[in-house]
C-alpha cells in the first residue's frame, strides 16, 4: 500500500513469538497482528528492536515480513526494520523485506563501527537512493551509541532522503526540535516523527508528534489507541489518566533480577510473558543468549497486567 | 589444519580490498596475503574490524575466507571473525565461514542489544557448542560497548569453550590478569592470550602474551615480525626501538580532517591507502558510508612510509 | 522565609554577573534580581551550574547568597546550590550558605569519585540531618555522571530527607515517575518537582511537575512565567506558543564555535551577553577557564533576542 | 625542596588516616609517611584520589600538608593535589598549599562543567601562571570525564607550563606516546613521566616512564621500590616476579560487596584495612559516605596481606 505522508497515530514494534525450539511460530505472529489490528493500532512495525530483530537469522526475518504483510493483505501499513551495521549490509535487508512486501523501511544509524555525522548522512542517502518504498530514521543511541543530530535528521528530511523518524533517544527537547522544524520549515512535508516512547507518548502529542511506537502496545494496544484518540480531541486530563496507567502497566519491565540478566531480557521477556498469560501467543521464550524470566518473575508480570485490567 | 594450542605470534587482521566498485578484490587479497606470509606472520585473522568485516555482506564475507583459505591451504592458521549481534547470527557466520575453510572464529560479545556478563556467558557457550572449530573471544569495547569481564574470560577458558582471547580493549591492567590467569591456573592449559593493541606489543610480550593482532601489521608485516622475535629473545631495547619505529607509522591513523570523518574513515583509509602506496593491492576504496581520504592526507600517509623506511 | 511546601512555579538559576577581571558584580547581580522579580518569578536558585558556582571561590559564593537574600529579604525563597564533590566538603557549604540567608539547598550526587546509589542516598541522608533547611536534590548527570535513581528519589521524601528535585537530566520518563510517585504516595507530602528544562517546561506541568528552574528564564523571564501561567490554566495551545518562541530563543546557547570552546563556555557566554545587550548587567564575562564569545558570536546572540522580541 | 627535573621512582598517593570522628588523625599520618619513607620511595603525593581529597574539607587539606611537609623537613619532595572544579577554585588551593609547603601541584582537568582541549589548556598555563612551585598534570577520566590529550600535555610541556604528568588513565598506548615525545622533542627537558597504574609499572618503566604513582604502595612500599630497582637495573625476570606478587595483593581493593558499595567505598576501605592490620594506622574509618567494609571483607583483604607475605 501507498505510505501515508505522514504516518500518524500507534505503531506497535511487533514482538516475534518463537517457537520453544526458537523459530518463528508464524501462528502466534498472525494471532497477535490480529489482537494488534483489532485493537486500532494504525501501521505495524515488524523487525524493531521489540521484535528482537537482532536476534533473528535473516531467513527468520524474511518469514516474519513475508507472514505479516500477506496476512494484513495492504489493511494498514507494514514497516519493517532492517538492523544492521553499515550501509551494504542494511541494503541487503531493504532487498530482502521490500520483496517480501514491507511498505516502508526503518534504518538506524551505523554501528559497531566508529562513525561521524557526515558518514551517517551518507549512509541514509545511500540506502533512500536503493530503497523502492520510503526510509524512516531510527534513532536508538541506547544500542548504536550516537545520537541522530537533530539538524542532520532536519536536512535530510528537507532533501527527501526521509519520511519520518522514529525517536526512541529519550530526550524529549531534541525530539521537539525536529518536530517544530517538521512542522515550521516551507522545504519539508508529510515528515512524520513519532516517539519510541512508552511514557511520555501523551507529551509527544501535545507538541506535536504525529504519532508513537511503543512496545508496551503489543500487550495493550486498546489503551495506547485510546490514549492517542485523548490526544487527538484535546483531552489532556484524561489522556494523561490513561497515560499513567499504562506507565503503571509498564513497571512489568522491570521484573527480571538485574543479578541474573540484562535489561533486554527483562523487558522482552516481560512483554512475551504477558502476552501468553493473556492468551495471545503460544511460547513467551525469547531468543538466545537472553535469560528466561523465573516463574515468579512471571507471577510478577501476571500482577501487573491484573492492576491494569487485562487479566 | 589444526589450530595451535596456544596460538603464538603475528596475526595480522586482514585487509579485504575493495575494488572500485566496493566488491571483493580477490587478487589483491591473495597479493596482500602473499605480501604477509612473506613477512613470516604466523597466522592470518580474516574479517575482524580491520578486515571491514562490519561492511561486508555475507557473500562478500563468504568469498574472503574461502579465497584465503583456499590460498593459503593450510601453510598457516586462517581465523575468522562472526561479527554479528547475537547469538542466532553468530552461528549462521560460523557455520557459513567453517563451509568456507576457516581454522577458528572470533566471536564478540552481542552488540546493540543490551547484555550482561551471564549473557555474554551463554553466548560464547553456545556457540563453542555448535562450532566445529576452536573460538577465540574478540575484546572489542569501543565496538560493541561492554568489556569482557577477565572472570568470564578465565573461566570459559577453563570449561575448554574458549581457545583464546584478542584483546582490542587497550587495557593492559586486564589484560595482564588473563595473561597470568592462563598461565597459573591448572585448570587452563593451550589458552591464547593475543593483544589486539599496535602500540604496546613488546609491553604485552614482556609481561606474557602469546602474540599480536595489529592493524599495522598489514602495512609492515615485517616490522611486527621483527618485535615478535626481538621479545621472544629478550632483547628488549632492541624490541623497544622497534615498537617505538612502528608507532610513529602508525601516526597514519590520524590523517584523516576529524571534521569531514570518523575514526574508522581514517584509519581504515589510511592503512589501505599505505597498502596502494606500496603496490600491494590496486584501489585504496574503503566501503561504504565511510568518507575517503583527500589527496593532501592520502600524501600525507606517503611521508609516514617514508619515514618508516617503508617507500 | 519558610520553605513553600511544595515550591512551585518558576525558579531561575540566577547567572552570577562578574566584573572583567572575575570578582562578583554585586550591582549587577542585584540588578538581576530586580529583572527577575519584576518578571514575576516564584523563588531565585543561586550557585546552580547556570550561575557557574562550579567556578566561583569560597567567598564569592557566600557574597553571592548575602547580596541576594538581604536585597530580597524574604519576598521569595532563595535557593542555594552547594555543588561539592562530596559529604564533608558540601555540608561545610550547607553552612556557609545558611549563615548567609538561603532558605534551601540544593545538593548533588557525589562526584569525582566512584560512587553507588546506597552512597548517594547515604550523602543526601546526612547533609539533612545536619542542614537547619530544606534539602532539594540537583539530578544533573552531565556534571556528575550518575542519575538520581527515581526509586531512591522517592524513597528520600517519604524519609523526609528531601524537599524536592530539580531535575535536569533531561530523561522525562524518569521524571514522571517520580512527579507520579510524590502525587500519589500516602507516605510524601509537600514535595516538589522541578524540571530544570528550558526546552519542556509545557510538556512536564502538563504531566503534574510543580515547576521549572530554566537557564533562560535569566534573559527572559517574563516569557517562563507567562508560560507557567498559561499551564496552569489549562491554555496548552497557547502554552505551546510560548514555549516554542522560548525554544527558538534558547538556539542562543550554540552560538559558540564548537571547534573553539566547550558547551559551557557558549551556553553560559550566551546567556550573559544576552543579559548584556538587554542592558541588564554590566560585563558579560564568563569565569576561567571558559573562553569568551566573539564579536560575531555576540552578534548572533542580538539576533535571536530581536527575533524572540526581546531588543 | 627543590623539585627533581624530572622527578622519577616510587610516589606513594599518600592515604589519609581518619580518626573514629573524620578527622585527620595526625599521628597515624606521619606513622605511614615513616613507613614510606622507611620502604624507600622517592616522593611523597598528598592529597592524591587515594588520598580521599575529595572527601578532605578545606582545613583538613591543609592541615595534611602543614604535617607531611614539617615531618618529612625537605627529606624528599612533597606534592600536593588541589583538586576542584575550575582554575578559580583550584587556584585558592595552589595558594594554601604552597603556604603549607608543598614542593609541586598536581592538578586534573576541570570537571563537573563541560569542558574543551582548548579550556583543559588554558586552564594549566593559569594555573603555571600563578603557582609558585611546578605543575604536575593529572590525567585521571574515570574521576573527571574526558582525557588529557597527548599532544595537549607535550604542548604544555614545551612550553614549560607543565612539569611533568601523573597518568592514572589505564591508556598505556596513549601514555607512550607521551613518554616517547617527552624523550625525542628537543624543546622538552626534564618532563617527568608517572604512570598511576598499580598492575604495569614494570610495563610503564621498561617504555621509558619515570615513575609510578601506585596506591597499593602505600600498603607495600618496599615491593614497589623493589619493582622500580629491578627495572632500572633492566632485571625484566625478577621485574615481572615482583609485579604479579604485587598484582596478586591488588586483588584486595574488591573485597567490598558491589551491590552494597562503589568502587572506591571498597578499594580506599581495603587499602586503609591494610594498613590498619598491619599496625600502620590507628582507624581504619574512610570519609563520609563511603561504605565501610564488613568484618568478614576485612579478613579478606587479610588473607590477601598474608599471601603476600606481609603480616
Amino acid at each position: 500500500m501507498t505510505f501515508p505522508a505522514p504516518l500518524t497515530g500507534v505503531v506497535p514494534p511487533v514482538c516475534t513469538p518463537l517457537t520453544p525450539d526458537r523459530e518463528v511460530d508464524v501462528p502466534s505472529l498472525l494471532g497477535l497482528v490480529d489482537h494488534l489490528v483489532a485493537g486500532g493500532v494504525h501501521a505495524l512495525f515488524v523487525l524493531g528492536s521489540s521484535s528482537e530483530a537482532a536476534y533473528l537469522r535473516d531467513g527468520q526475518r524474511r518469514l516474519v515480513v513475508e507472514s505479516v504483510a500477506a496476512h494484513v493483505g495492504g489493511q494498514l501499513p507494514v514497516l519493517a526494520g532492517v538492523i544492521d551495521m553499515t550501509t551494504p549490509r542494511v541494503l541487503d535487508h531493504v532487498a530482502s523485506v521490500t520483496a517480501a512486501g514491507a511498505d516502508a523501511v526503518v534504518v538506524t544509524a551505523p554501528f559497531y563501527t566508529r562513525t561521524h555525522p557526515a558518514e551517517i548522512a551518507r549512509h541514509f542517502r545511500l540506502i533512500a537512493a536503493a530503497s523502492p518504498v520510503p526510509v524512516v530514521a531510527y534513532d536508538i543511541p541506547v544500542a548504536v551509541h550516537t545520537k541522530l543530530p537533530s539538524d542532520v535528521v532536519l536536512e535530510l528530511a528537507a532533501e527527501g532522503v526521509l519520511a519520518g523518524l522514529k525517536d526512541s533517544s529519550g530526550d524529549l527537547s531534541a525530539f521537539r526540535e525536529v518536530v517544530t522544524g517538521a512542522r515550521t520549515r516551507s522545504d519539508i512535508t508529510g515528515f512524520s516523527v513519532l516517539t519510541g516512547s512508552e511514557l511520555v507518548v501523551d507529551s509527544a502529542l501535545a507538541l506535536g508528534a504525529d504519532g508513537a511506537v511503543p512496545g508496551l502496545a503489543n500487550v495493550d494496544p486498546h489503551g495506547y489507541v485510546r490514549l492517542d484518540r485523548l490526544c487527538r480531541d484535546g483531552d489532556w486530563e484524561r489522556a494523561r489518566a490513561e497515560q499513567e496507567r499504562l506507565c503503571a502497566l509498564f513497571g512489568l519491565v522491570s521484573v527480571g533480577d538485574a543479578t541474573r540478566m540484562g535489561g533486554s531480557s527483562s523487558a522482552l521477556g516481560a512483554f512475551k510473558a504477558a502476552l501468553h498469560l493473556r492468551g495471545i501467543i503460544d511460547c513467551p521464550a525469547t531468543a538466545e543468549p537472553q535469560v528466561p524470566l523465573s516463574p515468579a518473575e512471571v507471577e510478577q508480570v501476571g500482577k501487573y497486567l491484573a492492576t491494569a485490567g487485562l487479566l
